[in-house]
C-alpha cells in the first residue's frame, strides 16, 4: 500500500461530467489499497471569472481580498469533488487551506508556503478516508488567506507530498506528459520518458505550460519524484525526478518554443551604474516581466540593450521606455513584435561541447537569421523572426535526433503465411 | 459616535453596481464618525447556482461539503464589497466565519452559533477599518466550516451585536420595512414603525420572508433592537424592539397571510398513542416541514387529524402518509392543495378580548368559509380557501382599523384666495 498525492487541474475538473471522472480514478486508486490525498484547482473559467470582477472594480484591487476572493474556486471544486466521491460510497472530506493547515507568508497573490501541517490529513487518512485539498491557498500567520499565483495548486501537490512522504506525486492535466517538442508543429515529436528537475523548469519557464515553474523547483528541493500524465487516459506520462536516476544521457532532451515574444532594442545608452535600474524599474513596476535581456559591450561610453517581453506587453512597455531614453539621452529606441524564442534545453549540455554549434548549424542550413542568443548552463534560447517558428522546431528537433534516438523500432511480427 | 451593525442582503449586493452603492453607504457611516461593521449575503441567486451544482450531485449530498460549498458565496460578495470599499479609499477588510471567529455547534446546514469572537474585530475598528463580515457562516469546533441556514446572514449581523454591545443593528433588505399587511394586496396597508420581538417571529414564520426568524429570537434573548430598512433609500423602516419600549397600544398589529399552504386530513385514526409519531415522522425525515396541526378529540376511540405543508410539498407528503394510514387502519386520507392561510398578530392580544370575535365576523361578513383554525397568545391563523386569500386580508385590514389608528390626517394647507 503507498500514499499517493494526485492533482487535478482546472480542465479535469471543469464540470460534473469531468469531476465525476476524477471521482471514479480516485476511488480506484483507494480501491487498490492506496492512501489518496487529491489537489484540486478551482474549475475552468472560474479563476478568471472572479479575477474579472474584480478588475472591474479595479485593475489595482487590494491583494488581500483578492486572495480571498480567488480562493473560492478551488474550495467550491474541493468541496464538489468530494461530494460526489461520498456520492459513489467511498468517505472523503474537502480541506481548505486553513483547514489543512498550509501555511505561507504574507505575501498575498504569490504567497511561499512555509509550513504544512499534515497532522489532520494523517487522522483523515488513517479513518480510511480520501482526502481532498483545495489548492493554491493558504494561510498567513495572522490568519489572512493567500494564494499562490498561477499554477500554484502544483505547488500545494508537492508541498504535501514531501511533507507525508509520498510515494508518489501525480501531477494530472489535458496533456499526456512532456514532449521532445511542441506536437502540433512537430509530428515527430516524442513523449519524454524521463525528465530532470532542471530541464523541467527550463521548459517550463519556455511556455509550456504544463508544470508550474516554482511546483518543479520544490519538487526538486525536496526530491519528490513527478508523475505528470493526462486525466484522460490510463497512459503513463513523463517522470520528473534528479538528474541520476534513470535519466537517458542525451545532449539535448527536448526543443521549445515560445511565439509570444517582442523586442526592444534601445539604442546608443550611456554606460553608466544606475542606467539599466532607470530602465527596467518602471516596466516591472507595473507587472510586465522581461525575459530575455542583452547587453553588448560598451563602444566609447554607449551601449546598445536589447530584451524581450510578451506581445500584449509590446506596445505598454514601449510607452514606458521612451520617456525613461530621452531622459537618458539615448540616440533610439527600436522594436519589433514580431519575433519568437526557440530553444533547446538538456543537462546533458554541462558535458558535452558542440550543443549551440549544432543548434546555429541547423538554423543557418534553413535560413533561419538569429537576431540573438542568450545561454544558460542547460539551456540556448535564439531569438528569429516568429514565421520560422515552425520550421526552427523542425530542424532543431531533427539536428538533435530527438526521433531517432528515443523512437523504438517496432518491428511488425512477421507472419508465415500459411501455404495452400 | 456609535458602533453600527448592518447586514446586506443577496439582492443589495446582487451585482458590482449594488454594491458600489452599498459601499457608499457604508463610508458615508463612517465619515459621519460611526464604527461600522458590515454583514453581507451571497449576490443574489449565488446560494441558489451552487446548491442546483450540489443537487446535480445527488438530492441528498453530503451536508458537510454542501457548507464548504455554499460558504463561498459570502466569501465572494464580502471580498468584493471590501475591495470596493478600499478602492473609494476607507480602509477595511473581509473576515470569513473561521477568522472572526464565529464558532457554532456541528450542525452543518443550521448551525446554531455557540461563540462570537469578537477580539479582531475590535482591534480592526480601533484602527479605523471598516469590518465586513461574511454573514450566514461559521467554524464548529474542530474547524469545519458550518452555515446557518437559510436568511442566516441575519442571524450573524444579531450575534455581532450582541457580542459587540453595538448601538444599532440595521437589517437592509429590499423593502423598506414592516408593513400591517402585504402593500400588494391591500393598498391601505400602512408602514409599521415599531413592532415587538415576539410579533415579528409570529410574521417571520408566516412567510412575510423579512427577517429570519432565528435570528429575531436572538435579538429578544440578547435585547438588540433591530432597524429593517432599505438598502435603495434613505427613509427610517421599523424599528423591532421589546414590548415596552415605545409600542403603541394596538390590539392587533399586523395581517399575515401565505398561500403556499396546503392540507391533508387523515380520517378515522385510532386514537392511541404513538400514533402522531407514525405518522409525523416520515414526513420530517425528508425535510418537509408541518406548519399547522389539529386534531379534533376523538370520538369512540377514532379522531381525525388535518395537517398544512407547503404547496411544493403536498404530493410528496401525501405519498408518505397513505401507506402509514394503511397500516394503521384509518378509514381515508383526504387534501386539499388550494389553501391559503391569513392571521392576525399582535401582542395587544393578551390583554384584549375580543380579536378572535372580531376576525371570525369580517370573514363571515366577507361570505369566507373558515376551514381550520389555529390560535396561540398573540396570533390567530384561519386556513381559508386560496381563492379569498386577497379578500380576506382586505377585510381583516379594515376589520382591526390598522389603516385609520395609524394614519396622520394630513391636512391641506387652506390658501387663502387672493382678491382681484
Amino acid at each position: 500500500m503507498s500514499l499517493i498525492v494526485q492533482k487535478y487541474g482546472g480542465t479535469s475538473v471543469a464540470d460534473l461530467a469531468h469531476i465525476r471522472n476524477v471521482a471514479k480514478r480516485v476511488i480506484g486508486y483507494k480501491k487498490r489499497g492506496h492512501d489518496v490525498v487529491v489537489v484540486v484547482s478551482a474549475m475552468a473559467g472560474e479563476t478568471d471569472r472572479l479575477i474579472g470582477l474584480a478588475d472591474e472594480i479595479s485593475p489595482a484591487h487590494d491583494e488581500r481580498e483578492h486572495d480571498a476572493l480567488v480562493s473560492t474556486g478551488e474550495q467550491v471544486s474541493s468541496a464538489l469533488l468530494a461530494m460526489t466521491i461520498i456520492e459513489m460510497g467511498t468517505k472523503t472530506r474537502s480541506l481548505q487551506g486553513h483547514q489543512v493547515s498550509i501555511g505561507t507568508d504574507n505575501g498575498y497573490m504569490r504567497a511561499r508556503i512555509t509550513d504544512v501541517d499534515v497532522k489532520k490529513i494523517g487522522k483523515l487518512l488513517k479513518s480510511g478516508h480520501v482526502v481532498v485539498v483545495a489548492g493554491f491557498q493558504g494561510i498567513d500567520p495572522e490568519g489572512n488567506i493567500t494564494t499562490l499565483g498561477r499554477g500554484g495548486s502544483d505547488t500545494t501537490a508537492v508541498a504535501l507530498a514531501a511533507k507525508l512522504k509520498a510515494d508518489e506525486c501525480e501531477i494530472f492535466t489535458d496533456v499526456d506528459g512532456v514532449y521532445t517538442a511542441d506536437p502540433r508543429l512537430c509530428s515527430d515529436a516524442k513523449k519524454i520518458h524521463n525528465i530532470s528537475y532542471e530541464e523541467m523548469i527550463e521548459l517550463a519557464s519556455m511556455g509550456s505550460k504544463i508544470l508550474h515553474i516554482r511546483a518543479v523547483e520544490f519538487a526538486m528541493k525536496y526530491d519528490v519524484t513527478l508523475h505528470v500524465r493526462s486525466s484522460l487516459s490510463d497512459k503513463e506520462g513523463t517522470i520528473v525526478t534528479s538528474e541520476d536516476i534513470e535519466m537517458e544521457k542525451m545532449v539535448v532532451t527536448a526543443v521549445a518554443h515560445d511565439s509570444n515574444q517582442a523586442k526592444i532594442t534601445l539604442v546608443g545608452v550611456p554606460d553608466r551604474p544606475g542606467v539599466a535600474y532607470r530602465i527596467f524599474e518602471p516596466v516591472s513596476a507595473v507587472g510586465i516581466s522581461v525575459d530575455m535581456i542583452i547587453q553588448n559591450v560598451s563602444q566609447e561610453g554607449f551601449t546598445d540593450l536589447t530584451f524581450t517581453v510578451r506581445k500584449t506587453d509590446y506596445r505598454k512597455t514601449l510607452e514606458l521606455v521612451k520617456p525613461v531614453c530621452d531622459g537618458l539621452g539615448a540616440e533610439d529606441v527600436l522594436g519589433d513584435p514580431d519575433i519568437a524564442k526557440v530553444s533547446v534545453v538538456g543537462v546533458g549540455m554541462r558535458s558535452h561541447a558542440g550543443a549551440a554549434t549544432t543548434m546555429f548549424e541547423a538554423l543557418s542550413k534553413a535560413g533561419i537569421n538569429i537576431n540573438m542568443i542568450s545561454t544558460s548552463e542547460i539551456k540556448i534560447s535564439c531569438i528569429i523572426n516568429e514565421r520560422y517558428t515552425e520550421l526552427a522546431v523542425r530542424v532543431l528537433h531533427d539536428a538533435f535526433k530527438l526521433k531517432k534516438k528515443r523512437a523504438k523500432a517496432v518491428k511488425k511480427p512477421v507472419r508465415k503465411r500459411k501455404k495452400n
